[in-house]
């Protein structure tokens, strides 16, 4: 089978990076494309990249590009007629969207490469809030790429469109709560702690000096995308829009500590009763154990390449999920959780990791890619 | 004046250190007597300390210990008969208490230099639940002091009596809670996520493999203590002990940071309404503001010389209280708050500080004792 | 072909852990057999680590271990009945030794295995100045193993037999150094600053208040060792000992830094010149730079499978080797340079870095096993 | 007494920042006059660095400013006669220069203050290889403020002038090396290996990401100073001009550690034999033991109020100095050393340790202020 060329914009900052580390050896996709600011635009990657290259690597343990890659000429990712004419010629049939602009130009930006037929996979926030735009975590939401075809109505596109991820601090939760919620346990309301690995805020990111012997509490926007994103990935589709669903309302404190990679979240949760409630009591522990080990989703149904064999794992010890111990799990696309336990004033409460910039953004960039393949809106 | 004469048993572990370190130039006290295990006993407390000392140092920059201490002989903790000749020839007039032997040889120990008639004021968390011993922080419940006279009958206790300090984790959001409910707002609900320091588990404590690039969760004991404690401090003396409080119910995760010193404190509280509310309206955000900035009590009427001068300081800046630049304000005593906003779930929430190794251990222990002078239990 | 059974003495602990995490998947080993103290012997392997598991995985991102080995009974090491029982009915061919254990038990221990005919591959340091025990690093010195028959004689040992590797803190310069060396530029001397990684002190090794916001200097036994085995190393067998090199004379400062894997070393080394030296120039940067670059030696040649293909990587750009972004190259095997450059004293400068838990500890150890495998050694 | 007043060019940035902080209660300097870019000028200093205050403090504990400092107008650096009309009325005695511009524009700013008839005491660079502006660290090279007159005769300048500091990479070692130069043990050689704090970038420096879990080699333009700046140090007037001893050769490697605040020395030196040699033998260990301890100079004779009592802390622990525990030692304007040893290669070893932003920088800076005063230069 021939791969399916893919284009990156934004190439050269930290997560455009990570898509490359990420997709070498991909069994479906292949870099043919880079585009990044008109800065690098006409140098070789490699040469682009000298001395700044920080991507840590996929889980076979490369650190770096495959030749092929090093050699691709960065294009300006503001030059999008040359990526339509990519596009016409077969050479790229959609884009990873990772630019660092202002949230208007991304916008932009990623309209323009979508009305030019081109399918934008973006990690911007930028659209996340359009009720039109899936903002997708496979094994959540799969069904909201239904909205594509009124997204396209909506903005006269024939081919492009825009998918987007959620932001990384709620990966690290959404996932085993979820899976509760599937097997019928509604969920009324939510604390939420986070302590945010540094990699999440890109490079350079935060200051050395911030983050020795120091941790920064209360990330202002952090802590906002963290109560809304989850009500729309929980949302349903309903006449040509994706309606955020009401509940559970979330309170969340966010936090950056000294980590490189992996966002750990303390959790607190209570399940619903009475009206509303799917389910008419509550789970044990044990049963919570259980619907954790056993949850498997659309992703795994189709074994797409980048899904985890197991989405959520759940360790015994008490002191578990670490951040050094647990994030690179199952190709550092799993959610470990941990320290499940009852809470002194909800039902339970347990702490959960995933990876940051695999799970959290560029893995979890490539999940969507593929599934929107295997449903057919990207070939 | 002359000073009173201290000692400190476990002078050479890491809070024994913290003590001789804040205790030089002490106005009132002066460390006399060291006590630690046998395998120290008979040296020169500087022998002792060669190559082991960490105590970082008082408000005044001092890092080290004085000459007088050390040239102390260090004694064996165990001989009580020899703190009692100190204690009757007027060497001796009380101790801190920092030994780390287990709960059950901690309590034994502790009762027997009370029984020699020699007060002690423990950072040991062995007689914590005692209902007849004091836990104190000197700003909310000094007035459980006036339980000792019924522990010294309990015990047959002559003039020796037992005092406690809480746990380090609860100590960055006591005092603001407190003065919210002293200003008349009952509080009902409490959820707590703590960063702690590893200067918490003492010295040598977690290994540098577990906290660099790596967080630890669920700090089981540390979670029951932050859940429990409060209850006894916020509680009243009735018929001869100290029943705790009923609320606020406390949810607390947990966890350990790379940080040195200074524990954090996510904070999410709700107000009681209705009946068992002492106000009847929840506090606006810049009343509680106002409430905190204002805040004094007992220690400052005092002027004990431990006592910060503000035992509550608000930071109007978004990113603050943090670890490395807030922790040592005003002689590392003060408890600094920021972050107060509203919160989804529960009334306000906000992020609290206080530096573990001085307010939530020997410089608390300090003020512990420089209150017991003011009310006349120790001379 | 059926895999070579493999035993680990000291496999709970950090470094035999790191065996067993290595040895996943191996082509030619197969672990079999695992030996502990008496605390852990007769538990399931899982249960023995059970919140014990440290080792961040092999170069697949495999962080655990497979369900084959989590089954097997640990051993006690002192049972070295037990071992040879096993070695006579085929399930055990020989030892990978990372015991704990005070230098004259683990030597004791050590000769016990050999002289019941189990070869011994060892990380210790006990036999690592014995005349006729080669200390390995295969790229370098593999002859070393033709002092093996002498060792045999001397301890009048049939088939068992004791070869070690260095200490961790040399891993990072020695390979470089030796391709000078063997390209005819004779070194005359070295000056050495290591800044070592804190998984080098073993788990749990140093405590994190040292290792936060701090370094430890004058780690007195590691500057011995780094000064003395390399010259055992270039040493070479004269009348059935191994006979220590005079030259380079070496001066090393060694450091304890907050990086959990990867020691760095920098190194200043000047050429000999005159009566003495092979060559009679001193080579350019660009000769030094093609050198290193393609160095291969006899483990490339024989594809042995922990071999790096390039066991040196020189880095072009100014800012490395770093030991986040190097420390894995090639299978975490790779000895990683840069900052190539002139000295004011010396000929040269340059830093180096090693993965000292890969290829300064089990991969290393792993390698030796290959190498004496591809001898004939072991079978 | 009315304290002198004092102006700080740059006094928004880090150094600026600290020379406040260390400023604060100082016996003889008041701030008075404080000038920074033309984004911060015409607000108040407290406004200005809301979100911005960043350093740590002086040895009384004290991390802010006093209100008196924080209600003061910033000025804009490059309005050069506003600073002259202020020196002209007696509110502006000198200036403490730590801007943050390019290097020729810096030079020139600080030419234009001295033109002025404004004493310049600098924290930069851009001034410091000019043969006519001395590089003081004044327990060393107090007499270079002798070529001041030459220098203000060169540029036509009546009052002002120019001094400078070296860089803080090489202040872990020069007192303890000059201390045995002043001994009569003239050096020949040093090989220097540094682990610099990363507050020595200023803020925001280095990214968290570089500095969490690695280290970073080769800092290349602090190699050049810390090889060429004590040559001017050591140096002596001649004609009107200030020219570099010949002796130590220096070779530097200079590495980035995840220290907050303290940089490391790893030192090793050879005495000078023969002709050009002051001494004719070798000073023992403990001879230069008691030359460390017992060393004063002008600053101690004159009591200059930023000088430590003892400029050398020797250290009798194998493993000290550490940085977080001796940096703050003497008001942070010691140097601690220790791990005195012979050197295999050279005659001695040791690591030595300075506070970067305090002895190094700011402090620094006051101290020759301090110098320059007691000299008669400012008044």
């Amino acid at each position: 089978m021939n791969k399916i060329p893919v284009g990156i914009l934004g190439a050269t900052g930290m997560v455009g990076q990570q898509y490359i580390a990420l997709l070498e050896g991909h069994p479906w996709f292949e870099v043919r494309y880079l585009a990044a600011s008109p800065r690098s635009a006409g140098k070789q990657y490699s040469d682009a990249v000298f001395g700044r290259w920080h991507a840590t690597g996929n889980a076979a343990g490369f650190s770096g590009f495959s030749d092929a890659v090093g050699k691709l000429i960065v294009q300006d990712a503001n030059d999008v007629a040359k990526a339509e004419a990519a596009h016409k010629k077969g050479d790229l049939a959609f884009v990873f969207s990772a630019v660092a602009l202002s949230k208007d130009e991304t916008a932009k930006l990623e309209c323009d490469y979508a009305a030019a037929g081109i399918p934008v996979v973006s990690n911007n926030s930028a659209h996340r809030s359009d009720p039109d735009v899936p903002m997708l975590i496979p094994e959540i939401n799969a069904a909201h790429t239904g909205i594509i075809p009124s997204q396209q109505k909506n903005h006269g596109w024939d081919k492009g469109f825009i998918v987007v991820k959620p932001n990384c601090s709620i990966q690290s939760y959404m996932i085993p709560v979820y899976a509760l919620m599937k097997a019928g346990y509604a969920i009324d309301k939510m604390f939420i702690t986070t302590m945010q690995a540094v990699s999440g805020a890109g490079y350079p990111g935060l200051s050395s000096l911030d983050l020795i012997d120091n941790i920064i509490p209360h990330l202002a926007g952090e802590e906002e995308k963290s109560e809304k994103e989850p009500l729309k990935i929980f949302g349903s589709i309903e006449g040509g829009e994706i309606v955020s669903a009401k509940k559970p309302v979330i309170s969340a404190h966010c936090n950056r500590v000294p980590v490189v990679d992996g966002h750990s979240a303390c959790v607190s949760l209570q399940f619903a009763t009475g009206a509303g409630s799917v389910g008419t009591a509550k789970p044990s522990l044990e049963e919570i154990a259980s619907i954790w080990r056993n949850f498997k989703s659309l992703p795994q149904e189709l074994q797409l390449p980048m899904a985890p064999e197991h989405p959520i794992i759940l360790r015994k010890e008490a002191d578990r999920p670490q951040p050094r111990l647990d994030r690179n799990n199952d190709k550092a696309m799993a959610v470990t959780v941990g320290a499940l336990r009852p809470c002194n004033l909800f039902d339970i409460r347990f702490t959960g990791l995933s990876h940051n910039t695999v799970r959290g953004a560029a893995g979890g960039g490539i999940l969507n890619a593929e599934l929107l393949k295997a449903q057919g809106f990207i070939n």
